[in-house]
């Protein structure tokens, strides 16, 4: 850290910010289509639902309502509204990011509109947690999504098309998370200039019918009191020239490596520092690769290890090939499985580093490589 | 501003954030197409090109190409290499953002994807502003493209097929423009732990050959010294249900009008209080609708408003219908002759208020509304 710089809300280096007065992760919500509630961790999400169209009558419009369905549950777990939001961090995987400004329209709240692939809920959470951080408001919203159905006729087939794919390809996770963060620094009571949500726009009549509200009983807390956003290290472009868009797992672990050796470097820290190093979806294909570039550098986390998307379906049943992936991957199942161990301090610090493949339909057909980016945020279980 | 609220970096109400130490645009490059080369700002762009292409096989690359040449341009007019900007806040119009990450991939920067249709140039220029004044680093490089090309391609019909467009329809503009955002509190010779740009990667080699460099000469400066972002108005969707593709501007101008009137309701200013206000790309079936719509809230701002699509091309004899579009549009624009008027103080406060449509070819065939989002910068003139 030495050599890093002190200015106002941060202690920079490298690619990496360290915040001073750390804000935090409030709330965070899931909500999953039938194959997640299937999986290890169906138990763990807030809402799942049998139907993976959400009562619309299109992929689309199905991933739109899972964005804004965890939006507004997990403002009510930290009993925020949303006109106290400040600004709203959202995207997708779809063309125009169109299943986040269709999803978080009727919301209400200031909104950039992000794209990063599935490294999506990563830059969200950064630009949540830099925003905060520096006082531009007391709470800020993350979302991300992505949808099976939505993702193969995006990048590949229709699903009536049957296509087979390859054992590296992974299964786009149907599924969308929220993360309220706050600034340590916000004023109580604060509230915008804005009329309240009151849930009477476009699709807001379709969100209850489809979803079945989990118990969440005891164990599950509601909101967090524990968990906080000490840094991220922004992630640059890594290509290393792969061009096959069904091994996505290759395409993103060299950006998975640079990263997070990039953090190690900023921060003068190993992996000894951290009880997980947690990616977003490399799958095991991905994963395997991670572990001999990491090596390459001199770091060994093979034991700190794990993935998104090998976490969140079961490779024995679920026929799922490589993994899970897509922009709610990542999400859900930091939402869902990995907050909860920082909030009760199971973990004490986590590098959450959520991975995405850049590319288009138009770019894989026209050739191009499908190179890499991946951002590290920094999460830490603070206070008693 | 007595409702507003004081801290760290900024004094915030409503969806406006003013800064306390306000971040320069210490400089601006753009680079443009043929066509726009043609039209009433074609003088002063920095980069134009007789060939679209740009040396490319592909309009996706042409546009990356130009894309990476605005930022090389930018960042040596300011004499700021690669390796010192901290971040990079780049979109385009295309599915995935796929000019921006292939574009800038090569100045290896830490970068965050943006997507707000033709508002992404406002949100970039936000985002970029809004990290520089919290001290997240001394440079911020915000960047945008758009071309007809990629355009027409990714949004209606390849153009072979040489479709007819209705009059209200809007004429990508090819460009790219690109911003070095400083931080009034930046350190003086900060150098993040980066290897230096070489010009070695991706399309590199293609970025010369094409393009015809205009003479500076005594008139432009290289760089400015006296523009800064005095803060920022972030836009939320809005929605009057419009579904006609073709006509943009009606689409975008309830969003334009909005995020005006907020401006003025959070600052206590009305149009007295800037030079000019200019939207990006309404065009003038979207300028008569915003007037009408503004008036309707009490205030008028046809003597100040100015809209980038209807300045950058000739309306008489361009055959442009209603006028020029695109993520690129408002960026060449603001960067080639607005900026220069701030910096030369004979203007001496601007809004400008680049609107985005937001869809997607699947959206409106799927019947979906076209909302729009429109933020605001507020630009000034600092010192003698």
């Amino acid at each position: 850290m030495e050599t890093m710089t002190k200015t106002g809300p941060c202690v920079r280096g490298g690619q990496s910010l360290v915040f001073r007065d750390a804000p935090y992760i409030v709330s965070a919500a899931s909500v999953t289509g039938s194959k997640e509630a299937e999986g290890p961790l169906g138990k763990l999400f807030d809402v799942t639902s049998d139907d993976d169209l959400f009562g619309a009558k299109t992929w689309e419009e199905a991933e739109s309502t899972m964005q804004k369905e965890a939006c507004v549950l997990a403002l009510g777990k930290a009993h925020v509204g949303a006109e106290q939001v400040r600004c709203l961090f959202g995207g997708d995987l779809l063309r125009q990011g169109i299943a986040t400004s269709m999803g978080v329209e009727a919301l209400q709240i200031p909104m950039f509109g992000l794209y990063g692939a599935c490294s999506t809920s990563g830059e969200a959470l950064a630009l949540a947690g830099m925003s905060a951080a520096a006082g531009y408001g007391e709470y800020m919203l993350a979302v991300t999504s992505s949808h099976f159905g939505s993702a193969e006729k995006e990048f590949r087939f229709p699903l009536g098309y049957a296509s087979q794919r390859p054992l590296s390809a992974h299964w786009t996770v149907t599924g969308s998370g929220a993360f309220v963060v706050r600034g340590a620094a916000g004023e109580e009571g604060e509230r915008a200039d804005r009329p309240k949500y009151d849930g009477a726009k476009r699709g807001a009549e379709k969100n209850c019918g489809a979803g079945q509200r989990q118990s969440s009983g005891d164990v599950e807390p509601e909101s967090f009191a524990h968990v906080r956003i000490e840094g991220v290290t922004v992630g640059k472009i890594v290509d290393y020239g792969l061009k096959d868009s069904q091994n996505m797992g290759a395409c993103m672990a060299p950006a998975a490596m640079d990263t997070i050796v990039q953090n190690f470097t900023d921060l003068g820290r190993t992996e000894d520092d951290y009880d997980r190093i947690i990616t977003g979806d490399l799958g095991c294909v991905g994963q395997s690769i991670l572990f001999d570039l990491v090596k390459g550098k001199g770091y060994d986390i093979r034991q700190k290890h794990l993935d998104c998307g090998m976490t969140i379906f079961d490779q024995e049943t679920q026929d799922t090939h490589a993994g899970g992936s897509g922009c709610g991957c990542a999400a859900v199942t930091l939402a869902s499985f990995v907050l909860p161990k920082i909030e009760s301090g199971e973990w004490k610090r986590v590098l959450f580093v959520p991975t995405g493949a850049l590319m288009s339909t138009v770019s894989f057909n026209e050739g191009a490589s499908v190179p890499g980016i991946a951002h590290a945020i920094m999460l830490e279980h603070w206070g008693a």
